[in-house]
């Protein structure tokens, strides 16, 4: 990433805003930012109730909105930061956008994409986890609580 | 899948329409339809150049354009048939959205998702191959030659 004046918690606390949005409209709390150049690009958050539709993921909503934004399909040089590590869906969606780097919060162990197969991200894409995972995972079994 | 007037090879027949439409806008010919009971009620193309957007493979596309026409995200019972073997990303969304079926014609030996991994597809998905195989290869070598 660029210099910039924002950190990468700042990034992380930007998309779990996010998902308290999707929280607000009843959708399961996961939220997306695309940064480029130190700057939020894009944001994002699951919507697959609202919209009816499985491909509404806050990280695939996030790509679109990233791509629409540059004029372009390739994200290169941008950094996606989000709450839930991606499923396979959006592993693949952000290979295909060849992000530089990935910075997720929890693990999904049930439906992450490294319970798949971890090189379904483009080789050049570097990733990292783990930041803020604590506030992600409240966020979510909050959510799952309520619902019982 | 109920019964139906039409057969699977008419159905894959207008898959390759949909990818002839794709090669007419310079995009990469792969083109799909949904399936509910014997009837038509998503048809897509490739249009990732067009919307400058990545996700917007013919699967994807047909899968949001279907639940739309069922107002609801799950399209049980529904059938996808598609010109070429799902990409990592459309496998995980054609398993969120729990189909019953998926026919394909060729396949992608380099990133069709039985790459990475078959069990990318949701336990419940059967799935076919090789149905118009030769026809969908010709359309993408045609394409791809035209190209270089």
């Amino acid at each position: 990433m660029t210099l910039s004046v924002f950190t990468d918690e700042y990034f992380m606390k930007e998309a779990l805003k996010e998902a308290l949005k999707a929280s607000d409209l009843d959708e399961i709390p996961i939220g997306a930012v695309v940064v480029s150049k130190g700057r939020i690009i894009a944001r994002a958050h699951n919507l697959t109730e609202q919209l009816h539709d499985v491909t509404a993921h806050a990280e695939m909503l996030a790509i679109t909105a990233a791509a629409n934004f540059l004029s372009g399909k390739y994200l290169e040089g941008c950094t996606l930061f989000v709450t839930l590590e991606p499923c396979v869906m959006c592993a693949g969606a952000i290979h295909h956008a060849h992000f530089e780097c990935i910075v997720w919060a929890a693990d999904d162990e049930k439906r992450g994409f490294n319970t798949y197969n971890s090189s379904i991200l483009h080789p050049k894409t570097t990733f990292s986890k783990g930041l803020m995972a604590e506030e992600s995972r409240q966020l979510l079994q909050e959510f799952f609580r309520k619902k019982r």
